[in-house]
Parts: C-alpha cells; sequence; structure tokens
C-alpha cells in the first residue's frame, strides 16, 4: 500500500467497498517497465483498469494504449490519447465497432481468424493488421487458454491474404497468460514466433512488428521476479532470434501498470463458525466475486490481506463474499488465515488490488452497489 | 419463448445483447408453483430478478418477498409489497442494513450463526427470526456448498438462545441447491429438518416455521420433473414427518418463477477456426460470463439456443463471449453443436434466461455496457 493510499483510508474513512488507486504509483510503474524494456512501446491494456485519471496520466507519459472495444477506444481518446497511440486488441469485433474505431482514426487491428481480417478489410481498409498466435501459457496464474490466437500455419497464410485484401500485414502477437510468473514463458513464445516471421519474411510479407502481448505479474502472496528479469529473458530471446534486424516490439502490459497502485478496502460483515467446535471460522466481507473480486474464481489470484489485528494469534479461515450465492466464496482452500481477533465491523484492506476490480463488479447482484472509485 | 417475446422481438428488434421477458409468464408460474404447494406461502427470491415490473406483477397476486440485502428490502417496498410481507433471507447482514429493514418495519430474519443473531437481538428487537440449516445439495446443477447454514447441534443452541435474546424463535430453514433437479433432495432436507423441529418443541421452543428455500428447476436443456412431482414429494414428506401437526410452509423460488419467461438475444461476432482443418468451430457471442451469463461458469446451467439456420446441417462449436478473458467462454465440454451456416451477425436466443442475468451483469467489462432489459 503506498502512503498516499494509507493517508486517504486514515483520513477519509470512504465507505466500504471500494477501491483507492494511487495514480502516482501508475506513473512509477510505467517507468520501471519502460526502463526494463527500453526497445519496448507500451500499450497500456486499457481493461485492467479503465478509470480517466489513470489514462490521463499515462496519456501525458507518451504511453499507448490496448483497447478491448470501441467503447475503450473512446475512453483513451476521451483521456487525450491520440488516435495513433491506440491499438485495437480484440480479436473479436463487431464490424460497426471497427468502423466507429477507424473513422475516429484508429489504424492498428489484432485477428486471429479469417472472417475477422475480411471484417477489417471492408471496414478499416489499409489499416496496419497482427495476427495472434497460439502459444504456451505455462506458469500463468490466469491462463488464456485457446480462446484467442490460431495456429501458425493459418496465421501464415492469414497474413498472405492480409496483404492480398489491401491491408498492411504489420506484425504478429501472441500473450503467454495474466500474472505470468515464468520469465521462459516469453523466451518459448518469442522462439515460436520468430520462425513464423522469418517465414513471412521470406515469403515477402512485411512483417516489422512483434507484440509481446502483457502478463508482467504483480506481488500477491508470493514474490515474482523483478520486472527486469523478464526485460532481460525477453531481450535476450529477442537477440537470439532476430539478431540486429529487430522487429518494433510492442508490450501491452495492464496489471503490472495499476496492480500494486491499488488498494480495496472492505468491512468484514460477519466472522462466523459451521459448529462450535470447527476449527475453520468464516470471514464474510462486503465484497466478493462478484462485487469486483472475479480473479478469485478458482482461487487462481491470492490478494494479500492487512486488518487492525495483525501481529496477533492467528487460525484458518474461509473467506466469503456478501451475495447469496456459494461460487461467490474467495478462499477455501489457499489456506489463508486470519488473526483471532477478527469480527464484525472490521476494516480490512486487499493489497494490489489495483487492476481487474473496477469494470469486474456487477452491476447490482443481491442489491448490493458496484465497488466505489478514489484516485488520489 | 412466449409468443409475446417472439412478437416483441420481431417487431421491435432490440439492439442486443438484451433480455426480453415476459411478465403474464411470471404470473403463469407463481400460480402453478401455488397450485402445486398450496400449503407453501410463496416468497420470491428477488435476487433472481429484481426488475420493477416483476415485482409490481408478483405484489398483485399477493406474493412475498425473500430479499438478500436491504437494497432488495427497498426495491419491494417500492413496487408496493409490504413490510410484513418480506423476509431478510441472507444470514450474512450488516447490522446497519438489518436497523434499515426493521425500520422499515420488516419483521421476518434468517441467521445461521450466534454473531448474527446477536446483532438481530439488537438492532431488530422481538423480531420473528429463522436459523439455516446445513443440508445435502446432490443433484443441483448450481449447488451451495458450506456458505450458508450451520450444523444440527449449533442450530439448537442458537433457536434457544434467540429467545433468550427476546427475539422470536419462529423456525428452521434450508436449501438444497439452486436447479435441483430431484425430488428426493427435498425429501431428505424435510427429514432432517423435522428432527430438529421436534427436538426444539421438546426443548420448549415455540418454533412454527419450516422454510423449504428454492431450487425449484427450469427446464433447459434437459428435461426436468415436473413441479407437481416436487409438491407431492414435499408434501408427502411433510406430511410423513409432521402428521397432522403441520408448521406453516415457506418456499423461496427465484430460478422457476422468472427463469422460463426470459429469453436473452444476443449477436454472433465472429465465427471461426484455431486451424484450417479443425472440426471445432469458436463461436463468439456479444454476451458471455461478464455479460449475464455468470451461470455457464463450469458449464454448471446449460442454456438451450435458437438460432435463424435450425434444421440445417450443424457440426460442434465452442461458445464463447465478447471480452478478451478466456475465463469468459461460456461452453466448451458440454458437446454444443449449432449450425454450420451460423455467421457474424446472426442473432441468436438463448432460451429460459429470465433468471440471474440481468444483475450479475460486470458494470463495463471490456468496456461493455450491461445487459438492456425489456419487459413486455
Amino acid at each position: 500500500m503506498t502512503p498516499k493510499v494509507a493517508r486517504y483510508l486514515r483520513d477519509s474513512m470512504p465507505a466500504t467497498p471500494c477501491l483507492v488507486l494511487d495514480v502516482d504509483r501508475v506513473e512509477e510503474n510505467y517507468r520501471r517497465l519502460a526502463a526494463a524494456l527500453p526497445q519496448a512501446r507500451i500499450y497500456y491494456a486499457v481493461k485492467a483498469n479503465p478509470a480517466a485519471p489513470v489514462l490521463q496520466r499515462l496519456v501525458t507519459l507518451d504511453s499507448s494504449f490496448d483497447a478491448a472495444s470501441f467503447e475503450e477506444v473512446a475512453a483513451c481518446l476521451d483521456a487525450g490519447a491520440h488516435p495513433e497511440a491506440i491499438s485495437y486488441g480484440n480479436t473479436i469485433k463487431k464490424e460497426s465497432a471497427i468502423r466507429a474505431a477507424f473513422a475516429r482514426g484508429v489504424r492498428m487491428f489484432a485477428f486471429d481468424s479469417e472472417a475477422e481480417l475480411r471484417k477489417l478489410a471492408r471496414s478499416a481498409p489499409g489499416a496496419r493488421v497482427y495476427c495472434r498466435i497460439l502459444v504456451g501459457n505455462d506458469g500463468a496464474e490466469w491462463p488464456l487458454s485457446r480462446k484467442f490466437g490460431c495456429e501458425l500455419e493459418m496465421a501464415k497464410e492469414l497474413m498472405v491474404l492480409a496483404g492480398e485484401l489491401g491491408l498492411d500485414p504489420f506484425g504478429l502477437s501472441f500473450h503467454v497468460g495474466s500474472q505470468q510468473t515464468k520469465t521462459v514463458a516469453y523466451e518459448a513464445a518469442i522462439a515460436k514466433v520468430a520462425m513464423l516471421f522469418t517465414d513471412l519474411r521470406d515469403a515477402g510479407v512485411n512483417v516489422r512488428m512483434v507484440n509481446l502481448g502483457g502478463g508482467y505479474p504483480v506481488r500477491y502472496r508470493q514474490e515474482v521476479p523483478e520486472i527486469d528479469d523478464f526485460g532481460a529473458a525477453i531481450m535476450g530471446a529477442m537477440t537470439k532470434h532476430f539478431g540486429n534486424a529487430l522487429p518494433e516490439i510492442v508490450i501491452e502490459p495492464g496489471r503490472f501498470i495499476v496492480g500494486d497502485a491499488g488498494v480495496v478496502s472492505a468491512e468484514v460483515v460477519l466472522v462466523s463458525r459451521k459448529a462450535k467446535d470447527d476449527p475453520v471460522r468464516w470471514v464474510y466481507l462486503d465484497i466478493g466475486r462478484f462485487g469486483g473480486l472475479a480473479e478469485t474464481e478458482g482461487e487462481a489470484i491470492k490478494y494479500a490481506f492487512r486488518t487492525p489485528h495483525d501481529g496477533g494469534a492467528e487460525g484458518p479461515v474461509t473467506i466469503a463474499g456478501p451475495t447469496c450465492d456459494s461460487t461467490d466464496t474467495l478462499y477455501e482452500k489457499s489456506n489463508y488465515r486470519l488473526p483471532l481477533a477478527l469480527d464484525s465491523g472490521d476494516r480490512v484492506e486487499l493489497l494490489a488490488t489495483g487492476a481487474y476490480v473496477t469494470t469486474y463488479a456487477s452491476q447490482r447482484f443481491n442489491g448490493f452497489a458496484p465497488l466505489a472509485e478514489h484516485y488520489v
């Protein structure tokens, strides 16, 4: 928790549940990442936190932006971004959304299928396009399965087709999964994309860019490698495979930029046991999976907690949200322990929760209002 | 799909994604359930769909209401419900919410722990309270695990304590899990609750009510037993265990009342393959798990689809939502097949989606607006 966030929580005591996010930390994270990967152009993954104060600060830093929808494109433009600094990175787009983005000046689009490519040719003629390929996601705590990307052979044909359709076959992309804790995942993916890159060059396609996606991790309960380690591994692999003819490099960090800038402040609604001699207490918070903590699904992302009783005796807990839905249980199997003194009405903080919480929140499940947000 | 919903979709062509719900069907379902269980008082589970037109229609039918939060209590009152027809059924409540509900006249509250009981004694003095016990959820497609309820022995002690604290130890409740497809689940739970009920009577506690919860199923892809079968099984078990001295019976249906009254209308955004010879197509819709279809988590609830090409040749599909998140995949393992002619821009209907879709929707994940709603 940054000092500014701590001060705001102490002095303003905002109603819970809420997110308090330090925009200066966003800037620090951006600068740290830029220093670790100076050859890369940073496209902030807007979906991680699309709040105007975050986007505006990143505009002042000359960041570019990775948008998942036309609505996110519009949010970037509203925050002062230039359209040429925006990549429409979702491979699944309504043609009306492509047209709208193109009309606003966006000229870079992702795809991973022929149908999408033909939409782009019709509705964003001449635009730069990049094809997303399937790569391994081992080591990612929030992996991305096969939903996005296509196999290499198809990617090759599609990149050739892109040129034939009057589009600019600009680059290739991949994503090693979110909260990726292994540097080797990037190295393996770069080896794969480099092979295709070379093939395409040999086939006469003027491909010039490699988009390494995001996934750079944040410290939750466990230590993760430093961003400099990722930078070194990535540049080592790029140099190994591309030599002196490095392509343009794009990265799309989201979690890394905003994750540890924010803290969710919540209230304990109830502490109970299911039987008198049950060693495990149930701790119910006023925020749960449907209030913004969607990434606790399957206990994938394991947030760290701070309570007013830290340092006192602890015991095992199951941690759940406030709704009448059992799937609204955060942690049952991840060996969480919290102070025995914890009680209804206590305020607790969930650390490093600046990413993927505000927009995941349901609009009113069980009647509960979505997460409030404070940018400081 | 009811004729009224079909007509509205055809004549009004509302923008997708949206829910269209026939309020007359809500009334029919209420009447069918009341006929199947005439001895029971129906408390509609507001969380299934808290829209004003639904609540208002149910008020005209003299329904009672099961609220999960003070906000839902307020929605019922706004719709014209009397406070004595409202049960605050969430066992996890902020004390401020208990106070607010009590101040508005609510006099029936659920609990399953000593801490919650003490909150009720302080903030809802003299209110009717009922204790939720843990029962099996076998047969439920959306089971409720151990998050709610307590063991029998603790329930007994807490009901005695309720009286000592000046509350009215009114009843006992259980929940066999949502979309419960086995009538035997209710029979087993009734046997369990009856045992405790008798124990409490023997201990001098004036317990008078049994709340059978909800769970009554809706037809999705598979046939489910008729509601009359549930009614017969439940009344058979109640008579077997309580004889002529039947307690007051409360039921809390949600899905059964609104489920088959609604249809989600969506648009196909993209149909693609990951490789040229891949037999499985990916079908991406403009609604997914974060746009309201949260109950497809783990492919638990399997909705039926209607497309403009039904009747033509079909092939296997994976069905996914529009966001840049792989968990936003609806069905990958449930052997869905859709017409080979299906293409971007086609409108499809997801049948029997009137329950648990509108409020689950994220407020703006990936920039997408929440589900629009039309009540006809």
